[in-house]
């Protein structure tokens, strides 16, 4: 007999976490979530601890109740780390380095969800690997780097068992619109509420776009699989334009009578122009692979959207 | 005619920014120093502003009337940001942030004193050159990749006019012993005061031991002549371990009728084993050679603390 294991999902309550969640419980592991706003997901099965992980306190009980960590919790996103860098480094770094220690101490294993398509910076090799040069040009993205190394350098002097997974860019349902990240669901939702979007430059920038499902099973890949740290990208390994996204969606719309209108307005500074990766090294160690593709994904998005 | 350049020295009351001070008056440069310590040399020519960097209503006004800023200050060493990890994050990454924006926001032009004994961790290949994977394994190294990071960040979203210097060990007249932080000083001080010195492992470390004039004119030369947005190492290039150290300055010291005794004491974690540079980047771009070999910089150091 196995023993169940116990998850602790730090920040659990977004996009990514609520995926995951079902993977997690699907794997027969037993589920808590942590997070500073309330838990509104009334029918999942994973127990909800409200509070900030920064917390000593009230964190280091729930290290020691259970035996993996999963660390998704972040304080910003691109756009507004690059209005306030330094909320961006200062709300993001402390707790985190204090959860690495605190993990460490209690030896239970970590698996750190980092990001894709920052830390790189502007990439001189398409599709990017892991060992790809890393320079990223946003806040957001150099704290997630940040955190990496604080990983490495704890799995060094103090033995953190510790996991990086870098994922690209997640679409699917229920991503919330209009927050600044997660273009397909402001397409979507802006087509719905008959508005245009804006689209940065010409064509937009190239983004690796992943379906949610897929990236929540290449999480639980690289947490079951993957190897003491080791740093892991997930992503489907196709670019999209934010062009090529509206008219992939205009194609679907034309069946509900309806169309998404963009504009044009200028490139932000912090947004790398493309961004595609190589999670080759993931699906050769785990078996993981994507399972949906780009318009079979949409057509999902757009129907859990346009159908109610 | 030229008009004088006015260079703004923040951290400028260390053992570095002392011996930097004499370089860039002689450069025809007028010196202000800024450090939150009483500034201790009376007969320098240099300007003192008492206070902290990080506090913008004290730094702005003085980052407006100079044209170039070295950011040399830090309030930690490795042994202590090992020991409090979240001070060194918070006392370190915040303030400097702050600077960048506002040397990039004022267009001035900045030269970053990072640390090439830290920021690559456990070397691959020896000597180490500037593009040498960066693994730190200690928080103060960790931190000064961070500042790289956002000095490059800074660079391309605001223009940030910026070159980094990547010391090696410096050594020489005036540097304090018993700080945790330079073996030669504190080597010297302890044959003086007739004690043992502790050794860390069976050799110790090995390090690039570079005299502190060296490192200043090799800072000065980054200035004037590296080109932006590049780093330079500043090192000698040759590795000694803690015992070599403590055999030439044992040869040195026989004619003082006086000698050093070891003590072995266990390996601290945040210590890499060997760290030596490749400067050639700095001599082939600017023409820099550090002119003092170790064993005459080490009589130069006995001298000035057994004569007197």
């Amino acid at each position: 007999m196995t023993v169940q294991k116990k998850t602790l999902l730090i920040g659990g309550n977004g996009f990514i976490g609520k995926s995951l969640i079902n993977k997690l419980i699907a794997s027969g592991r037993s589920v808590s979530i942590v997070a500073r706003s309330n838990f509104d997901d009334a029918f999942s099965e994973a127990v909800f601890y409200k509070g900030d992980f920064g917390d000593d306190e009230f964190i280091h009980p729930l290290i020691k109740s259970h035996d993996e960590i999963i660390h998704l919790a972040y304080a910003s996103v691109p756009n507004t780390s690059f209005e306030n860098p330094l909320l961006d480094l200062q709300q993001n770094l402390t707790p985190s380095v204090q959860l690495f220690l605190e993990t460490a101490k209690q030896n239970k294993k970590l698996l750190l969800v980092s990001s894709g398509g920052t830390v790189y910076g502007e990439a001189t090799k398409l599709p990017v690997s892991e060992n790809h040069p890393k320079h990223p040009i946003s806040p957001y993205g150099l704290t997630k780097l940040t955190l990496e190394n604080y990983a490495y350098l704890y799995g060094i002097t103090h033995g953190l068992d510790y996991r990086i997974v870098r994922p690209s860019n997640p679409y699917g349902i229920g991503q919330v619109p209009f927050r600044g990240q997660g273009f397909v669901a402001t397409a979507v939702a802006a087509a719905k509420l008959k508005q245009p979007i804006n689209i940065f430059g010409k064509t937009g920038t190239i983004r690796d776009y992943i379906y949610i499902d897929d990236l929540a099973s290449g999480i639980l890949s690289a947490l079951l699989y993957g190897k003491q740290s080791e740093i892991y990208n997930i992503g489907f390994g196709v670019g999209l334009s934010n062009l090529d996204v509206v008219e992939a969606l205009n194609n679907i719309l034309k069946s509900y009578q309806c169309s998404l209108a963009v504009e044009h307005v200028a490139e932000r500074p912090f947004d790398v122009k493309a961004n595609i990766l190589d999670a080759s090294k993931l699906t050769n160690e785990t078996n993981w692979s994507p399972q949906t593709g780009f318009t079979e994904g949409l057509k999902l998005v757009v129907a859990s959207v346009f159908d109610h």
